[in-house]
Protein backbone atom coordinates (compact mmCIF):
# COMPACT_ATOMS: atom_id res chain seq x y z
CA UNK A 1 0.00 0.00 0.00
CA UNK A 2 2.69 2.34 0.54
CA UNK A 3 5.03 1.75 -2.09
CA UNK A 4 1.41 2.36 -4.51
CA UNK A 5 1.03 6.24 -2.74
CA UNK A 6 4.29 6.95 -2.91
CA UNK A 7 4.36 5.91 -7.17
CA UNK A 8 1.16 8.43 -7.35
CA UNK A 9 2.99 11.50 -5.78
CA UNK A 10 6.16 11.31 -7.88
CA UNK A 11 4.32 10.70 -11.21
CA UNK A 12 2.07 14.01 -10.01
CA UNK A 13 5.80 15.65 -9.04
CA UNK A 14 7.37 14.08 -12.58
CA UNK A 15 4.67 15.40 -14.32
CA UNK A 16 4.69 18.81 -12.88
CA UNK A 17 8.66 18.72 -13.72
CA UNK A 18 8.03 18.06 -17.01
CA UNK A 19 5.84 20.58 -17.65
CA UNK A 20 8.42 23.41 -16.22
CA UNK A 21 11.51 22.07 -17.89
CA UNK A 22 9.62 22.66 -21.37
CA UNK A 23 8.89 26.10 -20.50
CA UNK A 24 12.50 26.51 -19.07
CA UNK A 25 13.53 25.27 -22.11
CA UNK A 26 11.66 27.61 -24.14
CA UNK A 27 12.91 30.40 -21.84
CA UNK A 28 16.37 29.45 -22.73
CA UNK A 29 16.20 29.35 -26.27
CA UNK A 30 15.06 33.15 -26.33
CA UNK A 31 18.34 34.05 -24.21
CA UNK A 32 20.53 32.13 -26.53
CA UNK A 33 21.35 29.88 -24.04
CA UNK A 34 22.42 26.23 -23.70
CA UNK A 35 22.10 24.19 -20.68
CA UNK A 36 23.83 20.71 -19.85
CA UNK A 37 22.84 18.55 -17.20
CA UNK A 38 25.77 16.73 -15.67
CA UNK A 39 25.36 13.43 -13.88
CA UNK A 40 26.97 10.92 -12.09
CA UNK A 41 28.02 9.20 -8.81
CA UNK A 42 29.67 11.21 -5.82
CA UNK A 43 33.28 11.69 -6.83
CA UNK A 44 33.13 10.40 -10.68
CA UNK A 45 34.96 13.93 -11.58
CA UNK A 46 32.03 16.31 -11.92
CA UNK A 47 33.70 19.40 -10.79
CA UNK A 48 37.25 18.20 -12.42
CA UNK A 49 35.28 17.89 -15.49
CA UNK A 50 33.31 21.71 -15.08
CA UNK A 51 36.63 23.39 -14.06
CA UNK A 52 38.62 21.84 -17.46
CA UNK A 53 35.56 22.75 -19.59
CA UNK A 54 35.71 26.63 -18.37
CA UNK A 55 39.47 26.94 -18.89
CA UNK A 56 38.24 25.37 -22.55
CA UNK A 57 35.51 27.17 -23.42
CA UNK A 58 35.65 30.49 -21.67
CA UNK A 59 37.69 32.48 -24.42
CA UNK A 60 34.59 31.59 -26.38
CA UNK A 61 31.55 31.17 -24.60
CA UNK A 62 30.01 33.22 -21.48
CA UNK A 63 29.17 30.02 -18.81
CA UNK A 64 27.86 29.94 -15.72
CA UNK A 65 27.44 27.02 -13.28
CA UNK A 66 24.46 25.84 -11.41
CA UNK A 67 26.19 23.43 -8.56
CA UNK A 68 24.06 20.96 -6.62
CA UNK A 69 25.18 19.62 -3.58
CA UNK A 70 23.32 18.63 -0.37
CA UNK A 71 24.91 20.30 2.67
CA UNK A 72 28.20 21.85 1.41
CA UNK A 73 29.62 24.47 -1.19
CA UNK A 74 33.13 22.76 -1.54
CA UNK A 75 32.59 22.73 -5.70
CA UNK A 76 30.86 26.04 -6.00
CA UNK A 77 34.14 27.40 -3.97
CA UNK A 78 36.41 25.80 -6.73
CA UNK A 79 34.14 27.08 -9.59
CA UNK A 80 33.87 30.20 -7.97
CA UNK A 81 37.74 31.21 -8.10
CA UNK A 82 38.14 30.48 -11.70
CA UNK A 83 36.12 33.78 -11.30
CA UNK A 84 32.67 32.33 -13.69
CA UNK A 85 29.05 32.78 -12.16
CA UNK A 86 28.32 30.39 -10.65
CA UNK A 87 25.31 29.44 -7.74
CA UNK A 88 25.05 27.11 -5.54
CA UNK A 89 22.16 24.94 -4.68
CA UNK A 90 21.63 23.42 -1.03
CA UNK A 91 19.13 20.77 -1.53
CA UNK A 92 18.93 20.14 2.14
CA UNK A 93 19.01 16.71 1.46
CA UNK A 94 17.15 16.13 -1.35
CA UNK A 95 18.65 13.54 -3.81
CA UNK A 96 18.28 15.39 -7.18
CA UNK A 97 17.25 18.75 -9.27
CA UNK A 98 14.05 19.10 -10.51
CA UNK A 99 13.81 22.07 -13.16
CA UNK A 100 12.14 24.43 -10.38
CA UNK A 101 14.91 23.54 -8.64
CA UNK A 102 17.32 24.81 -11.66
CA UNK A 103 14.51 27.73 -12.30
CA UNK A 104 16.02 29.10 -8.76
CA UNK A 105 19.17 28.99 -9.58
CA UNK A 106 18.91 30.15 -13.21
CA UNK A 107 17.20 33.27 -11.63
CA UNK A 108 20.17 34.11 -9.76
CA UNK A 109 22.88 33.82 -12.47
CA UNK A 110 20.82 35.12 -14.97
CA UNK A 111 21.10 33.57 -17.89
CA UNK A 112 20.25 36.25 -20.50
CA UNK A 113 23.89 36.96 -20.63
CA UNK A 114 25.12 33.70 -20.76
CA UNK A 115 25.85 31.32 -24.23
CA UNK A 116 26.32 28.22 -21.74
CA UNK A 117 25.08 26.94 -18.45
CA UNK A 118 26.64 23.46 -16.37
CA UNK A 119 24.27 21.99 -14.05
CA UNK A 120 26.29 20.03 -11.53
CA UNK A 121 23.48 17.48 -10.21
CA UNK A 122 23.72 15.97 -7.25
CA UNK A 123 26.18 13.17 -7.05
CA UNK A 124 23.56 10.02 -7.48
CA UNK A 125 23.27 7.63 -10.27
CA UNK A 126 19.32 6.73 -9.21
CA UNK A 127 17.11 9.69 -8.59
CA UNK A 128 18.43 12.80 -11.14
CA UNK A 129 17.79 10.30 -14.40
CA UNK A 130 14.29 10.33 -13.48
CA UNK A 131 13.96 14.17 -13.52
CA UNK A 132 13.76 16.54 -16.69
CA UNK A 133 15.75 19.44 -15.33
CA UNK A 134 15.66 21.78 -18.59
CA UNK A 135 18.76 21.12 -19.94
CA UNK A 136 18.99 20.79 -23.49
CA UNK A 137 21.46 17.97 -23.08
CA UNK A 138 22.39 15.22 -20.70
CA UNK A 139 25.67 14.23 -20.09
CA UNK A 140 26.98 11.67 -17.60
CA UNK A 141 30.55 10.65 -15.98
CA UNK A 142 31.08 6.21 -15.34
CA UNK A 143 34.79 6.51 -13.53
CA UNK A 144 37.04 3.39 -14.04
CA UNK A 145 37.09 2.49 -10.50
CA UNK A 146 32.83 2.26 -10.83
CA UNK A 147 33.11 -0.68 -12.64
CA UNK A 148 31.92 -1.59 -16.38
CA UNK A 149 28.29 -3.60 -14.84
CA UNK A 150 26.91 0.05 -13.88
CA UNK A 151 24.65 0.14 -17.06
CA UNK A 152 23.23 -3.05 -15.63
CA UNK A 153 22.58 -1.69 -12.49
CA UNK A 154 21.44 1.42 -13.22
CA UNK A 155 19.86 1.46 -16.70
CA UNK A 156 17.66 4.69 -16.59
CA UNK A 157 20.81 6.83 -16.30
CA UNK A 158 22.36 5.60 -19.12
CA UNK A 159 19.23 5.62 -21.24
CA UNK A 160 18.96 9.27 -20.94
CA UNK A 161 21.64 10.89 -21.29
CA UNK A 162 23.43 12.23 -24.32
CA UNK A 163 27.14 11.51 -24.06
CA UNK A 164 28.45 9.45 -21.24
CA UNK A 165 32.30 10.41 -20.52
CA UNK A 166 34.50 7.18 -19.28
CA UNK A 167 36.76 9.08 -16.62
CA UNK A 168 39.44 8.58 -14.77
CA UNK A 169 41.71 6.35 -17.66
CA UNK A 170 44.59 6.98 -16.16
CA UNK A 171 43.50 4.70 -13.10
CA UNK A 172 43.34 1.89 -15.60
CA UNK A 173 46.46 0.04 -14.54
CA UNK A 174 44.98 -0.09 -11.31
CA UNK A 175 41.40 -1.74 -11.87
CA UNK A 176 39.41 -4.02 -13.93
CA UNK A 177 37.34 -2.64 -16.72
CA UNK A 178 36.26 -4.12 -19.61
CA UNK A 179 35.39 -1.25 -22.20
CA UNK A 180 33.85 -3.57 -24.63
CA UNK A 181 31.34 -5.47 -22.27
CA UNK A 182 30.79 -1.73 -20.95
CA UNK A 183 29.95 -0.26 -24.55
CA UNK A 184 27.68 -3.28 -25.27
CA UNK A 185 25.73 -3.15 -22.09
CA UNK A 186 25.40 1.02 -23.00
CA UNK A 187 24.40 0.54 -26.72
CA UNK A 188 21.33 -2.17 -25.71
CA UNK A 189 19.83 0.83 -23.44
CA UNK A 190 21.04 3.49 -25.62
CA UNK A 191 22.62 3.06 -29.07
CA UNK A 192 22.83 6.60 -29.95
CA UNK A 193 24.86 7.70 -26.89
CA UNK A 194 28.01 9.42 -27.26
CA UNK A 195 30.69 7.96 -25.38
CA UNK A 196 34.25 9.62 -24.38
CA UNK A 197 37.17 8.62 -22.58
CA UNK A 198 39.12 11.00 -20.01
CA UNK A 199 41.32 11.77 -17.15
CA UNK A 200 41.01 14.91 -15.38
CA UNK A 201 44.09 14.25 -13.91
CA UNK A 202 46.23 14.08 -17.24
CA UNK A 203 43.92 16.28 -19.38
CA UNK A 204 43.64 12.99 -21.97
CA UNK A 205 39.90 13.36 -23.97
CA UNK A 206 39.29 16.94 -22.65
CA UNK A 207 39.38 17.93 -26.54
CA UNK A 208 37.29 15.22 -27.47
CA UNK A 209 35.24 16.63 -24.69
CA UNK A 210 35.14 19.74 -25.41
CA UNK A 211 34.82 19.26 -28.86
CA UNK A 212 31.32 17.62 -28.60
CA UNK A 213 29.75 20.14 -26.23
CA UNK A 214 31.33 22.96 -28.79
CA UNK A 215 29.16 20.91 -31.42
CA UNK A 216 26.34 20.60 -29.10
CA UNK A 217 26.26 24.37 -28.88
CA UNK A 218 26.79 25.26 -32.79
CA UNK A 219 23.62 22.86 -33.65
CA UNK A 220 21.46 24.47 -30.94
CA UNK A 221 22.37 27.81 -32.38
CA UNK A 222 20.81 26.46 -35.29
CA UNK A 223 17.20 25.85 -33.88
CA UNK A 224 17.64 22.36 -35.12
CA UNK A 225 15.13 20.09 -33.24
CA UNK A 226 17.86 17.09 -32.36
CA UNK A 227 18.52 18.98 -29.80
CA UNK A 228 15.39 18.72 -27.64
CA UNK A 229 16.09 15.92 -25.30
CA UNK A 230 14.67 12.43 -26.09
CA UNK B 1 4.20 24.27 -3.21
CA UNK B 2 5.72 20.96 -4.31
CA UNK B 3 8.47 20.68 -2.20
CA UNK B 4 6.18 20.87 1.38
CA UNK B 5 3.79 18.59 -0.23
CA UNK B 6 6.85 16.12 -1.26
CA UNK B 7 8.08 16.69 2.25
CA UNK B 8 5.06 15.94 3.94
CA UNK B 9 4.75 12.52 2.31
CA UNK B 10 8.28 11.17 2.58
CA UNK B 11 7.99 12.13 6.36
CA UNK B 12 4.42 10.13 6.61
CA UNK B 13 6.64 7.14 4.77
CA UNK B 14 9.52 7.70 7.32
CA UNK B 15 7.62 7.44 10.51
CA UNK B 16 5.76 4.17 9.00
CA UNK B 17 9.16 2.39 8.22
CA UNK B 18 10.40 3.58 11.56
CA UNK B 19 8.10 1.82 13.22
CA UNK B 20 8.27 -1.50 11.13
CA UNK B 21 11.66 -1.12 11.45
CA UNK B 22 11.34 -1.34 14.84
CA UNK B 23 9.16 -4.63 15.14
CA UNK B 24 11.46 -6.66 12.46
CA UNK B 25 14.00 -5.99 15.34
CA UNK B 26 12.36 -7.49 17.67
CA UNK B 27 11.93 -10.69 15.34
CA UNK B 28 14.98 -10.87 14.66
CA UNK B 29 15.94 -10.82 18.45
CA UNK B 30 13.47 -13.66 18.75
CA UNK B 31 15.26 -15.76 16.42
CA UNK B 32 18.72 -14.63 17.35
CA UNK B 33 19.76 -12.49 13.76
CA UNK B 34 21.82 -10.13 14.05
CA UNK B 35 20.96 -7.53 10.58
CA UNK B 36 23.63 -5.39 9.15
CA UNK B 37 22.87 -2.99 6.80
CA UNK B 38 25.53 -2.15 3.98
CA UNK B 39 25.75 1.26 1.86
CA UNK B 40 27.91 3.10 -0.02
CA UNK B 41 27.78 5.17 -3.65
CA UNK B 42 28.13 2.08 -6.44
CA UNK B 43 31.01 0.72 -7.16
CA UNK B 44 32.72 1.03 -4.01
CA UNK B 45 33.35 -2.25 -3.37
CA UNK B 46 29.96 -3.42 -1.25
CA UNK B 47 29.70 -6.96 -2.89
CA UNK B 48 32.92 -7.74 -2.91
CA UNK B 49 33.28 -6.76 0.96
CA UNK B 50 30.33 -9.43 1.36
CA UNK B 51 32.10 -12.18 -0.62
CA UNK B 52 34.55 -11.60 1.55
CA UNK B 53 32.83 -11.77 4.55
CA UNK B 54 30.69 -14.69 3.65
CA UNK B 55 34.39 -16.60 3.13
CA UNK B 56 35.30 -15.75 6.44
CA UNK B 57 32.86 -15.98 8.42
CA UNK B 58 30.40 -19.29 6.87
CA UNK B 59 32.27 -21.37 9.49
CA UNK B 60 31.18 -19.84 12.47
CA UNK B 61 28.08 -18.37 11.32
CA UNK B 62 24.63 -19.22 9.75
CA UNK B 63 24.53 -16.35 6.95
CA UNK B 64 21.50 -15.03 4.62
CA UNK B 65 22.29 -12.28 2.05
CA UNK B 66 19.12 -9.22 1.43
CA UNK B 67 20.64 -8.14 -2.56
CA UNK B 68 18.68 -4.53 -3.41
CA UNK B 69 19.00 -3.91 -7.49
CA UNK B 70 17.45 -1.44 -9.08
CA UNK B 71 17.08 -3.64 -12.19
CA UNK B 72 19.58 -6.61 -12.85
CA UNK B 73 20.59 -9.23 -10.67
CA UNK B 74 24.53 -9.49 -11.24
CA UNK B 75 25.38 -8.90 -7.66
CA UNK B 76 22.59 -12.00 -6.31
CA UNK B 77 24.04 -14.40 -8.83
CA UNK B 78 27.77 -13.67 -7.36
CA UNK B 79 26.49 -14.11 -3.71
CA UNK B 80 24.49 -17.20 -4.97
CA UNK B 81 27.72 -19.07 -6.50
CA UNK B 82 28.91 -19.23 -2.69
CA UNK B 83 26.32 -21.53 -1.75
CA UNK B 84 24.84 -19.28 0.69
CA UNK B 85 21.38 -18.14 1.04
CA UNK B 86 20.22 -15.08 -0.72
CA UNK B 87 17.19 -13.11 -2.36
CA UNK B 88 17.30 -10.07 -4.44
CA UNK B 89 15.05 -7.44 -4.36
CA UNK B 90 14.54 -5.90 -7.47
CA UNK B 91 13.47 -1.88 -6.28
CA UNK B 92 12.30 -1.29 -9.95
CA UNK B 93 13.16 2.35 -9.38
CA UNK B 94 13.36 2.93 -5.85
CA UNK B 95 16.88 4.15 -4.42
CA UNK B 96 16.83 2.99 -1.81
CA UNK B 97 15.62 0.31 0.51
CA UNK B 98 13.29 0.31 3.93
CA UNK B 99 11.96 -1.49 6.39
CA UNK B 100 8.58 -3.16 4.24
CA UNK B 101 10.88 -4.58 1.18
CA UNK B 102 13.11 -5.97 3.84
CA UNK B 103 10.94 -7.46 5.48
CA UNK B 104 9.89 -8.93 2.65
CA UNK B 105 13.18 -10.38 1.78
CA UNK B 106 13.82 -11.80 5.25
CA UNK B 107 10.03 -13.62 4.50
CA UNK B 108 11.91 -15.36 1.37
CA UNK B 109 15.34 -16.38 3.19
CA UNK B 110 13.54 -17.23 6.60
CA UNK B 111 15.60 -15.40 9.10
CA UNK B 112 14.65 -18.09 11.97
CA UNK B 113 17.47 -20.18 10.75
CA UNK B 114 19.91 -17.42 10.23
CA UNK B 115 22.87 -15.95 12.63
CA UNK B 116 23.48 -13.25 10.28
CA UNK B 117 21.77 -11.31 7.64
CA UNK B 118 23.53 -8.99 5.59
CA UNK B 119 21.74 -6.57 3.44
CA UNK B 120 23.51 -4.75 0.64
CA UNK B 121 21.52 -1.56 -0.11
CA UNK B 122 21.06 0.40 -3.32
CA UNK B 123 24.17 2.14 -4.09
CA UNK B 124 23.53 5.96 -3.52
CA UNK B 125 25.31 7.61 -0.61
CA UNK B 126 22.02 9.94 -0.20
CA UNK B 127 18.50 8.46 -0.07
CA UNK B 128 19.52 4.93 2.06
CA UNK B 129 20.65 7.01 4.62
CA UNK B 130 16.95 8.13 5.61
CA UNK B 131 15.46 4.57 5.89
CA UNK B 132 15.81 2.56 9.35
CA UNK B 133 15.74 -1.19 7.73
CA UNK B 134 15.70 -2.79 11.10
CA UNK B 135 18.90 -3.13 10.25
CA UNK B 136 21.18 -3.79 14.25
CA UNK B 137 24.11 -1.84 12.61
CA UNK B 138 24.73 -0.04 9.25
CA UNK B 139 28.43 0.36 7.71
CA UNK B 140 28.72 2.17 5.17
CA UNK B 141 31.88 1.99 2.29
CA UNK B 142 33.69 5.01 1.13
CA UNK B 143 36.36 3.89 -1.78
CA UNK B 144 39.32 5.74 -2.36
CA UNK B 145 39.09 7.05 -5.73
CA UNK B 146 35.49 9.05 -4.46
CA UNK B 147 37.97 11.15 -2.64
CA UNK B 148 38.17 12.86 0.96
CA UNK B 149 35.49 15.28 0.75
CA UNK B 150 32.30 13.13 0.58
CA UNK B 151 31.65 13.37 4.70
CA UNK B 152 31.50 17.25 3.81
CA UNK B 153 28.90 16.29 0.83
CA UNK B 154 26.64 13.95 1.84
CA UNK B 155 26.67 14.16 6.10
CA UNK B 156 23.63 12.28 6.71
CA UNK B 157 24.99 8.47 5.76
CA UNK B 158 28.34 9.12 7.46
CA UNK B 159 26.32 10.41 10.35
CA UNK B 160 23.89 7.25 10.68
CA UNK B 161 26.95 4.78 10.22
CA UNK B 162 28.43 2.42 12.79
CA UNK B 163 31.53 1.77 10.92
CA UNK B 164 33.12 3.13 7.64
CA UNK B 165 35.19 1.14 5.49
CA UNK B 166 37.51 3.09 3.37
CA UNK B 167 38.05 0.42 0.67
CA UNK B 168 40.34 0.21 -2.27
CA UNK B 169 43.07 1.19 -0.54
CA UNK B 170 45.60 -0.71 -2.90
CA UNK B 171 44.86 2.02 -5.40
CA UNK B 172 46.20 5.37 -3.31
CA UNK B 173 48.99 5.68 -5.35
CA UNK B 174 46.75 6.27 -8.19
CA UNK B 175 44.33 9.04 -6.47
CA UNK B 176 45.68 11.75 -3.81
CA UNK B 177 43.18 10.98 -0.64
CA UNK B 178 44.37 12.72 2.92
CA UNK B 179 43.10 9.94 5.41
CA UNK B 180 43.55 12.54 8.18
CA UNK B 181 41.34 15.36 6.66
CA UNK B 182 38.46 12.49 5.78
CA UNK B 183 39.00 11.35 9.34
CA UNK B 184 38.61 15.03 10.79
CA UNK B 185 35.87 15.45 8.63
CA UNK B 186 33.87 12.33 9.87
CA UNK B 187 34.45 12.70 13.53
CA UNK B 188 32.73 16.20 13.19
CA UNK B 189 29.19 14.25 12.48
CA UNK B 190 29.76 11.00 14.26
CA UNK B 191 32.69 10.83 16.85
CA UNK B 192 32.08 7.66 17.33
CA UNK B 193 31.97 5.51 14.26
CA UNK B 194 34.80 2.96 13.56
CA UNK B 195 36.65 3.60 10.51
CA UNK B 196 38.52 1.25 8.54
CA UNK B 197 40.57 0.21 5.91
CA UNK B 198 40.40 -2.55 3.59
CA UNK B 199 41.06 -3.84 -0.13
CA UNK B 200 38.90 -6.45 -1.43
CA UNK B 201 41.17 -6.86 -4.37
CA UNK B 202 44.68 -8.08 -1.87
CA UNK B 203 42.43 -8.58 1.31
CA UNK B 204 44.35 -6.11 3.44
CA UNK B 205 42.41 -5.10 6.00
CA UNK B 206 39.57 -7.98 5.77
CA UNK B 207 40.60 -9.54 9.15
CA UNK B 208 40.04 -6.17 11.08
CA UNK B 209 36.21 -6.03 9.53
CA UNK B 210 35.23 -9.26 9.99
CA UNK B 211 36.77 -8.91 13.76
CA UNK B 212 34.17 -5.96 14.20
CA UNK B 213 31.74 -7.43 12.67
CA UNK B 214 32.19 -10.95 14.94
CA UNK B 215 32.17 -8.11 17.52
CA UNK B 216 28.69 -6.84 17.30
CA UNK B 217 27.22 -9.76 16.67
CA UNK B 218 28.71 -11.25 20.25
CA UNK B 219 27.55 -8.30 22.15
CA UNK B 220 24.50 -8.35 19.75
CA UNK B 221 23.69 -12.13 21.71
CA UNK B 222 24.92 -10.48 25.14
CA UNK B 223 21.60 -8.79 24.42
CA UNK B 224 23.44 -5.65 24.99
CA UNK B 225 21.34 -2.44 24.87
CA UNK B 226 24.07 -0.68 22.62
CA UNK B 227 23.37 -2.66 19.83
CA UNK B 228 20.71 -0.51 18.87
CA UNK B 229 21.15 2.04 15.84
CA UNK B 230 21.28 5.54 17.22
Amino acid sequence: MDEIRLIEVKEGILSESRALAERLREKLRSTGTFMLNLMSSPGSGKTSLILWTIDALRADFRIGIIEADIASTVDSEKVAARGVKVVQLRTGGFCHLDATMVAQGLEVIGPQGLDLVIIENVGNLVCPAEFDTGANKNAMILSIPEGDDKPLKYPLMFSVCDALVLNKIDALGVFDFDFQALEQRVRVLNPGIHILKTSCKTGEGMDAWTGWLREQIRVFRQGDNRCEPH
